[in-house]
Formats: structure tokens, C-alpha cells, sequence
């Protein structure tokens, strides 16, 4: 392990674009490139480690197997009045969501609630930036992502669910929006792979060797075992739900649909997505925002003193000051992916 | 604590006839108590204890203290195409969702999705009732409740939330539907009063007492102490979620706005309800209750023997086959209530 790390200080755009160039160099469309990038640097700036650059290398590696089509051009489906899908064409799921947004957001103004559901798709972000725009919009937003097959169901012992996040974005008023992306899981993929780098051990409760012994060993976990649901029968429930809202619904697959022993290398679930976006200046909640604003008060009242969210707005502010921070070596690497080194 | 207890079988139609008397006679309306009778009875039918007919003394002691009105007519808004909106009147939740489901029912057919927004209400019963009839109908269901300020948020020490059920509903093809109702509170306020009655300790984790110290006595947690949320910090996020949604988007009481101090003997919340609808025959994700079933049968694979819902209907079952078992002293007491003693 390193004892020492030395950082480098980038400015947001200087990431993106080293990103975007890494994309394009490895197979994706400029446009798929373009949401990518922006979707990880954002991440890397509000210190999400474990969906920042970090994931770099499973993109790649992903795109590199054939398993995901970086070229996929997603097609935006109006199939009822409160109803968008998208095919994402075995794309990625971000880049379907940005083409699906503006008639999203057309249906949400006139319906006062409409859904996105988008299938045939990879998702290997963070669930955030999904809902954060809508409540920056003043809309609040739910979306749900199944993933792959590594979480044991409530009472079995085979792994079945994905990490299947929730993730809620409300807005509040006169500062940013109370977001949350809570993986059904005890702890998120991205979590045990840091972990097992680290050399950390986790928690009890988390996880499950490949016998479906508990282990707290992050690499036992990630060689053959699974994880375990938050809070028991209830996180095991919210789990399923999110199969069936994004999976079932979309048309898109479960965790344990596919089959990607074909693709070395392979890292995306080929799953689904859906999202609903609620517009709250419809009928007698139009003071939303104000209302938030009371509930956080109240929240902080009662020695809750960080709400959902913060961290991640704390370290953008911070970012936006003095620069992201990146480790040099890993910088140098995105350089040398970038065809730059 | 009794040792031996004397149970009479009684058909659906008796209970739910003798509750609807009683309703009335302790002051709400006809309609009102046809509600709320079936509602009770369906949850005494399917062994849901804490929202059975051990629910109508609390029932009559809100109605009694003049806190909610047993005559309220809901008043149904169409104030979008995707949105209905219920002033409930200071009445129960439950009429108001009955008036307002058939332009629900329109709405969702129509759009794909639609929400009910219902403010200014009193939500006394178990929340997978409200869902359930609409996977019935081949839907998909989800119900959001606040209640009364009981559970501490995560990192804080003082009551805030309510225990803030999530409800959902999925169809399956040839099968009861998948149904869930769980509280976001590390256990309901109704398991509290029942084990407090019977004189249960409750495992670790579940609450505190009136100092905010960890305790394991249910009568220390109803006397001034508070519950805690399920699975840490996660569900105190989808507890703030459920205020937001239920309480903020409708305008309805947030679980700690309202002051019942001048109605001694209130016992109903003063909330409001969100519950959101889905066509699933939309889009690509017609085939909806097939690919539940295939879900079902996975999850039992992989070893998960009873699915969300399965207790009840069960239990639905055998009352229908045997009858609705009611402990002989608690009927005759209700058979007082109704003033047929």
C-alpha cells in the first residue's frame, strides 16, 4: 500500500476533457463520450472515489470486451402521455437518459408526474447525478437501477439481486438540493472493491464468502461470495422492488438475466432504469421547496447535523475553489490511456 | 397475561357489518364507516394484529375526542393530467382514497402513471390495503404515510419522523400480487404497543427511552422515548423521503407539525398520503406480471421460500375457509361498542 500519495489539482474542465478523450480513444461516440466524462469527473470533484476515476479502468475494460455498444444512439420512445422509454441499444444508460430528458421534462410540466423508463442499458455511475438535475430544476425525482446478480435475498443463500440503488433528489429552497443514493445492499460494489484494494476488513453483516459463510473479508466477497441486503427483510424487499421497477417494467433485464462469460473483461450490468419525476408546484404542495427548507431545520434541530448530500456539496464547493484532486500516478495513467503519456 | 384464550369464528360480512355499526354509532358516517369496517376487517381477516380490530378503541377515542371528523366529505381536485389532489377534511385517508379512485384509475390507464395526493388526513391503518387493490387490477402500486413525530433521525436525539410506511404493490400472472408495507422505523408503533401489552422485550437497535438512552422496553419507548430507524442511516433517508413526499408534495402536516394537546385521547396522525400508480401495459415492459412470476420463482430458488404478501394470504385463506378468529372476550366487547351487549 502507499504511504504516500501525491495529488494533482485539476480544474473540473480539464478532467472532463481528458476523460472524454479517453472514451473516444477507446470506442465510445463523441456524444457518448461527452455524458460519460461529464458524469465521472462530477462524481471525481464531489469526491465520490468509488464512481470517480477510479472507474476509468472498468469502462475500458468493459468497452474493450464488445459487451457494451460505446456507440449505442439511444432511441426515445413517447408511448403515453406520462410515459417516455428509451432503448439504449446495449449503450449506456446516461447517455439515454440525456436524450430522453427534454420530452421527460415536457410531459413532467404538463402531467405534473411522468416516468422514464430505459432498457437495454448499462449503468456503472453513481444513481445521483440521475435525480440531482431535476430537483436543481425544482421537480423532485426517484430513480432505481438493478445491477448484477450479488446480493443474497432475505432468508436464501444464492445471490440473486444487484446492489439495485435507490436514489431521491428534492428541491430545497435557496440552497442545494437534499439528494440521497443508498444501494439496497448492506454496502455498494464500488465500497468492496476500495476495500479489498485497501486491504480493509468491513463490518459483520455485509457480506458472504462463496459457501455464503459471513465474512467481513472484502476479497472473499468479490471472489465467488455475495454481499447481504441493508436492514434485513425490509432492505431485502426495497431490493426486489427496484428489480421489478427497473427491470420488469422497462423491459429491460434482471440482475441474473445475463450472461456476460462470452466478454472477458466485461463489467456493466445490462439492465434497466427507471426514473419518475414529479413536478410539486401541481396542486397544494406548491410551496415544496419552503416546506423542505422547514423539514431540514427541523432535522438539524434534532442533532442531525449532516443532511443528504452535503459531503458531496462541501468537497464541490471545495473542488471549485482550489481544483479536483486526483493522485498523480493515476493522473499519469489517464494521460498514457488518453495517448498523451 | 391470559393463559387460555377463547377465539369465535365469524364470517367476513359479520365483522366488517359489526365494525361499520360501531364506527357510526361513535360518530362518522355511513360511508365513512363502510370504509374504514372493511379496512379493519380485511386486516383482522389476513392476521395483521396490530391493525385488526385491536385498532377500534384508539379508533373511537380520536373520534371521541373531537380531533378528526367522522362525517368529513373528501374533496377530489383535478388539478393536472397526471395529478389528483384530496382535501380530506380533517377525515381518515382511506374515504378519501376511495372518492378519488376512479379519476386515479382514468389517469393512470391514460397517462401510464398518475398521483394521489392526499392532505389533510388521518391514516390510522396498515398501508398495504391502499395498494393492493390496484395490483388486483394488473397495477403498480407504491403508498407513502407520514405519521406522528416517534422516531429519532439517524445521527440525532430527539423524535422527528413518523414511522413513515413504504408500501408497493406489483401484479403477478396467476398468483396474489406482491405486496409489501414496511415501516421505515426499526419496527411499527402498533408491534410496540402489542409487545408492551404482552409484556416483550424488543431486540437491540429498536429504541430509545425518554433520555434518548438505547432501551429494549416497549413501555419505556411509548413512555416519552422514541423508535429508531431500520438499517441506519438508509432508513432515515427513506424516512425523510416519506415526509417529504407524503407531508411537503401534498400539503399535508409534516409528523411533527401538529399539536393534538387540546384533544385528550387523540390518537390519529394528522398527515397526508402519496401513493403513485404505473401502468405497466405501456412501453416495453407489457409482459409485467410474467416477468414478476419469473422473479417469484428465482427468489424461491434461491431460497427465499416466502415472498412479500404471502403471510396474509395465507391467513386470507384460512379465514375464508374457517372463518375470522376474534379472542371471545375482545368481541363481546365490541358487540358492547356497537351497544348490542
Amino acid at each position: 500500500m502507499s504511504t504516500s500519495t501525491s495529488k494533482t489539482l485539476l480544474p473540473f474542465s480539464e478532467i472532463e476533457a481528458l476523460l472524454a478523450r479517453i472514451f473516444v480513444r477507446h470506442g465510445t461516440s463523441d456524444d457518448v463520450a461527452k455524458v460519460l466524462a461529464a458524469n465521472c469527473a462530477s462524481a471525481q470533484r464531489d469526491g465520490s472515489d468509488s464512481h470517480g476515476v477510479f472507474r476509468i479502468p472498468g469502462y475500458l475494460s468493459t468497452l474493450a470486451s464488445g459487451w457494451v455498444d460505446g456507440k449505442a444512439v439511444p432511441r426515445v420512445e413517447d408511448v403515453a402521455p406520462g410515459y417516455v422509454a428509451v432503448d439504449a441499444g446495449n449503450g449506456f444508460a446516461q447517455p439515454a437518459l440525456e436524450a430522453a430528458r427534454p420530452l421527460l421534462l415536457e410531459k413532467v410540466r404538463h402531467n405534473g408526474i411522468a416516468l422514464l423508463a430505459i432498457r437495454n442499458s448499462h449503468h456503472f455511475a453513481a444513481l445521483w447525478p440521475d435525480v440531482e438535475p431535476f430537483a436543481q430544476d425544482g421537480l423532485v425525482a426517484l430513480a432505481f437501477v438493478n445491477s448484477m446478480a450479488c446480493v443474497v435475498p432475505h432468508g436464501g443463500h444464492k445471490p440473486l439481486f444487484g446492489t439495485n440503488p435507490i436514489a431521491f433528489a428534492a428541491p430545497r429552497a435557496g440552497a442545494d438540493p437534499l439528494v440521497f443514493d443508498l444501494a439496497t445492499s448492506a454496502i455498494a460494489h464500488g465500497d468492496v472493491q476500495i476495500a479489498a484494494r485497501e486491504g480493509h476488513t468491513l463490518p459483520e453483516g455485509y457480506g458472504v464468502d462463496r459457501n455464503g459463510e459471513p465474512t467481513r473479508d472484502p476479497a472473499a466477497i468479490l471472489d465467488g461470495g455475495a454481499l447481504l441486503p441493508f436492514g434485513g427483510y425490509k432492505g431485502s424487499a426495497l431490493s426486489m422492488m427496484v428489480e421489478l421497477l427497473a427491470a420488469a417494467l422497462t423491459g429491460g433485464n434482471f440482475s441474473f438475466d445475463f450472461d456476460w462469460s462470452q466478454h472477458p473483461g466485461a463489467k456493466t450490468p445490462w439492465t434497466g432504469e427507471l426514473l419518475i419525476v414529479i413536478d410539486p408546484s401541481k396542486g397544494a404542495g406548491s410551496n415544496f421547496a419552503q416546506r423542505t427548507e422547514i423539514l431540514v431545520r427541523e432535522m438539524q434541530d434534532a442533532g442531525q447535523t449532516r443532511q443528504p448530500g452535503d459531503r458531496r456539496y462541501r468537497q464541490r464547493a471545495e473542488s471549485a475553489r482550489v481544483g479536483i484532486a486526483i493522485d498523480t500516478c493515476e493522473l499519469e495513467k489517464l494521460r498514457a490511456l488518453a495517448g498523451e503519456g
